[in-house]
């Protein structure tokens, strides 16, 4: 198996920096954050830039060309509601280094993006909902069937895929959480890749409990074959984590050295 | 599912502190070091005098009063190669706040380590080993089930046997860490209760990394099943991460001040 994917989750105009820098076009905190992101571990970046009705195609370009042009074309997770924006993106997206992801589709008003991505020959992250939270793995199943017939008709394979199980916050579901990672597993037993919102599982509770408990769910995800997680690759705890589970299923070679690797 | 159980293994004489207060009979040291794994989270303490053969019998009955009388019958798992020192400590035992642990049984020349326990109605660490490193799950599996056959047939419950799936180092072989959580998955489909000493995995590996190697696995073995680890509770992640453990399993309910409790 090949090593874990972190998807930087941090450019995100949630953040009042980013979201002036992307008002502004101003590239220094977004290139500040990206670089943060790769010297901590990421692979992949997040670019969400909202739902940018107006301005989305222009900024997205922007955006893809200012990361890829100073990152030696790190690979990008295009993220907004504006799906002509996730084109334009794309239409400037150098491949070199890995295809573009949809960020995201869904099984319900979001399933188009699995067309976008067909056609744009993306990844597209899919998400095993349709309205709110799936009541159980039989109804996230269904879901998941339901994104990769539409992807495997338009001719995608079924890697390019990557099925979201949709992490829970624990702080409300917290007997949910051993059903997310049986989906989990399903999803490996099957050969799916797999990624979410592990953050999720935290949300809501206090700011120092947050790297153990997010760390702790990503092992655990991990050994049932979790394949990637968008996530904060500046949380140490989180990334040593990532990294020693990651010797422990034997996807990358044990040296003293290999957290800072 | 019950709490994981934490079974403290700082009471050693392979620490000289240690090996010259049980020389000495000098409680202060004990006491001390007792004290600090409790408050830190430990369940049960071992107590390791090594081999003993001269004067185990007396001094394991000394070690098991002196702490059952300061810390209120905490209970003991009793560590040595000398059956009469297990024996004599049991004599001694206070059970009010659980059964003595025998520390261990293996399928060799450890198996009368099961009749012990039987005899004393008493739980058994159940190494499911023979002669060195089982070469592969099926062996496990085998040892597993000879030491439950003599267990049962001598009116022993199930439940009184921790099988311990052997921990393996990562450096060396970190090609067998998978086998080994799936040895512990397998014995938690049957039910059966676990442990086992966890920090052999990273063994060997420079100090800083050990609570981060130590922490990723029991998260994944808790997952698997893993009831219990001997294991160092004034590891502060390591504990951290059981208790967030317990919480993604729902064995213990989410509270803001759960790391403290």
């Amino acid at each position: 198996m090949g090593k874990f994917i972190v998807i930087g989750e941090r450019i995100h105009c949630i953040s009042p920096v980013i979201k002036k820098a992307m008002e502004e076009k101003d590239p220094e905190p977004i290139l500040k954050r990206a670089k943060e992101q790769l010297d901590a571990g990421a692979t992949y970046l997040d670019v969400n830039i909202g739902p940018a009705e107006k301005t989305g195609e222009d900024l997205m370009k922007w955006a893809v060309q200012l990361l890829q042009e100073n990152f030696d074309n790190v690979p990008l997770c295009l993220d907004t509601a504006n799906r002509k924006a996730i084109e334009a993106g794309i239409s400037v997206y150098n491949r070199s280094k890995g295809k573009p992801i949809v960020n995201s589709a869904d099984a319900g008003d979001r399933i188009e993006n699995i067309d976008l991505a067909a056609a744009n020959d993306a990844i597209a992250i899919a998400l095993c909902a349709k309205a709110g939270i799936p009541s159980d793995n039989d109804e996230r199943m269904m879901y998941c069937q339901e994104m990769l017939e539409r992807g495997m008709s338009l001719g995608m394979e079924a890697e390019d895929l990557w099925f979201d199980p949709l992490f829970l916050v624990i702080k409300g579901m917290q007997d949910k959480q051993l059903d997310v990672l049986d989906f989990i597993k399903q999803l490996s037993d099957m050969g799916f890749n797999s990624t979410g919102g592990l953050s999720n599982v935290s949300n809501m509770t206090p700011k120092h409990i947050r790297p153990i408990l997010d760390s702790t769910m990503v092992a655990m995800a991990m050994l049932n074959g979790l394949t990637s997680a968008i996530a904060n690759p500046c949380d140490a705890r989180l990334m040593e984590t990532i990294k020693s589970a990651d010797i422990i299923k034997n996807n990358s070679l044990y040296a003293d050295s290999f957290l800072e690797l």
